[in-house]
């Protein structure tokens, strides 16, 4: 005998761009929405009865209709505003998980001032929302930032690490430090000013980045997540995946040329990878 | 306080190609290997001591030294191979996981005929293994496939759905059913023929989509993982991610002609997303 | 004084799937269409005078409802039907080129038999076409194959190169060879069995590829636009790109073992690039 | 008889990292460099003779060399001096082309200030060049943008289109307007501040762009080239490829909704495609 276990079903990559208009300037936003639905649905998995099916088709419809009459500010804001009203809407329906990523807009500067009205693309980080919600439970809200590409020319050493008999690598007091992070910070609660802790999150794990004196991704890790902590009583932890973007020194010894930490070699694969969640 | 939480390290993309010499012909295997490691590693984090830190560049030099002297002829079988290693030789590590997996490498067929020592890269799917053994545990593998791409262009249907003041979906009766699949199987043992089981497993998948009725992606699913574990009594599980690939079909009605399910409009966004575990 | 020189314009990424259906199976193609036009569009461009301007949009149209009525058995003949109702309908316009990309389906085999209406998408090859004409001029046809990723375990060396300063490559007398191949020939007319003639080339192109004893990616380029020349008097000329994906030995002497031809490190970046026409 | 037409080979994406250390900050460029020649190379084709090949592999060695050494301070004046290195170094060449393309990597703002030694990825945008020289001849440098992902909210309108059978679009007098434009602009003379140059162009194209009063992408584009040739006298022409990157006013009407051009739909397939070259 076989059983259907644990499954969930929805619409991914719903995309979605949006003007607010004000007085002096618009605002602009693009995100892709993913809704993912857990319920009562093993009747069409085992009987191909569709009779408790949402389409995804019309969560899709959805994600239009509910964001014409929203007046979310945030990513966070609109996750659960549409996760309300489906959970309303379909009894079901026993958790609604909201995943949204928005796309790094900028109002585009024009002799040095943001233009009202004309946007340029910023750094290929995306922000972050995972909104979840059982029903007659909370909002669980894991807010984030994927891509954020950042490197450090110096203060960045790997020494004292385990020599054994493959080891070929040298230790390294002043190394390049490069990673592509993947941030994710639980909210202790669903009411807060996401776009300002937001922003304090992000300041206080950059501002440590550039002051860290690494002395391993491990290290530089674990302190960006204390200062993110730190910066925000509102949230209850904080992961952190850190790929290690390798930037090898160039061998050129075989050329009669010496190369004082001048030229390197970027690599994507391999790539260390590093990850940890720091919490209270 | 803040204190160090779930945590892991190891190095990812590790790319290794093989040829295995027989007396009439090569073997060529590509493989991308992710070594992944849980153990005592805190003081790393907290204060900066990488005394008890392998490097991720010595793991990927184990990779390199232990494939040399191997004779694994799955995936499974250099995964567990691998991280017995590497349990074996770093008594901090409490945890080893290793993920592989390997490009779809063929013989080319010349005439008609494989050519003995010329491969042709086919269809885009992966041969993926996870194994992960906790020390003093067994190993536990995970063997599936990513990006299975498959499509029928008749005997599946959607009816019998919500409708909702949001819906706009149009009952089908015969519809393009397509999906890229991400399928994982859970093995009850690590001693098993793995290449033996694995293709018994997809020909019953690839079987039952081809043979199926199917009232929903729902309903296709379950009918594919209840006959994997119907010709595999050596798994436990089996996970099935069918994201619905859409065939849209064309709206020909303004130019005045009819369209009997002939010209389609494939759309990779939106598409709908499916995942359940059927299990015994 | 400015002044607008060479410009064209049109509608990239239109894409089309179709089902023909047959007395015992169906057929299934996936395509991916760009129309571009030259024409007398300058006012567009200078006075904001749109009245020359076929709207992109209605390029899309246009490809769904010609597919509709088309008997096109090919993306050849297919391209040129779209072109000439584009010439047809808009005097305005003095060339049309149109490319179409065919994703591989194949029939999935099931228990060794094809099935007659259920596909999987096989290699990563799309087959392209490149259709020009300007008004009043005949159809030029560039025909070819994007992305086939082929490979060869023996019969490739690498020797009798120039050795200078910088030289650090050893001869190699047996190395890995291979290649993701994007391929175009050129038709002497447009009045062809291209199906067939496609065939012919592509069976040419891999045989040889198989056979060769390889002094070089240009000598093994050049033989195999021979070989496709010999096997398609329709042509005029072949041109091939062939970058070199390296599979470079792994060096595993600081570990004490050997390495004959066994273990290999497959790189993406950089890789050696070689690009050649062959004509009559 | 076949014989051996247009050829050229060289290494593609050879990856540089350079520090460059002043007294109170460090610079930080990331390259991907590609070296082409053409030459007298027929023998390695039809002869199997590589006695005339400078092997890809030193290419890449010669870019890491020559960077050692060289105080270019643009990706300019590098192509150029590893260029004429390669063209007095090897007889047997008769023209050097290279590509080089540089990531977007900018000093990490930490509390509105910049840091000296931490950088953060921006936009997408990649700056290019390709330098092109003939033995004998003088250097053509083209430089560029790639990926320059632009997006205006109002001043965008498309009217007066031709309106034939296939119709469907509407006008639109106030819609989005947005781009990843790709832009090349061709020097006078190799002797220029190129990054001066460089950032004279990107300034008068995106004033050009956040001003305009669009009927069309045609006219944006002609309008923008126009304001680069104005603003650079150094440059001869200016190549602009712009994609539309459609955003789709959201339907609601089904639901009982307007919208006011408030909720969009991003499509990145199809798109339009305009391009053209502004001279003068």
């Amino acid at each position: 005998m076989v059983r259907l276990g644990e499954n969930r079903y929805g619409k991914s990559r719903v995309r979605l761009s949006r003007i607010t208009r004000s007085a002096d300037q618009h605002d602009f936003n693009e995100w892709t929405v993913c809704v993912l639905l857990h319920g009562d649905f093993e009747s069409s998995f085992t009987e191909a009865d569709n009779s408790k099916i949402l389409p995804t088709d019309t969560m899709k419809n959805t994600v239009y209709s509910i964001a014409r009459g929203s007046s979310a500010a945030t990513i966070e804001e609109f996750a659960m505003e549409l996760g309300d009203y489906l959970l309303n809407n379909n009894h079901q329906v026993s958790k609604a998980s909201i995943e949204i990523e928005e796309k790094n807009w900028k109002h585009l500067k024009v002799d040095g001032e943001p233009d009202a009205s004309t946007f340029q693309l910023g750094g290929p980080e995306l922000q972050t929302v995972r909104a979840e919600r059982e029903r007659g439970g909370s909002w669980v809200i894991t807010s984030g930032v994927d891509g954020l590409t950042i490197l450090k020319t110096t203060n960045s050493a790997f020494t004292g690490y385990i020599k054994d008999r493959l080891t070929t690598l040298k230790p390294a007091t002043d190394r390049i430090l490069g990673t592509r992070a993947t941030i994710r910070w639980e909210y202790l609660s669903a009411t807060q000013n996401f776009a300002k802790v937001r922003a304090r999150i992000l300041a206080a794990l950059l501002r440590e980045f550039a002051g860290h004196h690494s002395m391993s991704v491990q290290h530089t890790l674990f302190d960006m997540g204390n200062a993110a902590l730190a910066a925000a009583p509102e949230i209850a932890r904080i992961h952190l995946t850190m790929p290690n973007l390798h930037h090898l020194l160039a061998d050129l010894s075989p050329f009669g040329q010496d190369n004082p930490n001048h030229i390197f070699v970027p690599i994507d694969e391999p790539h260390g990878y590093i990850e940890a969640t720091i919490e209270r």
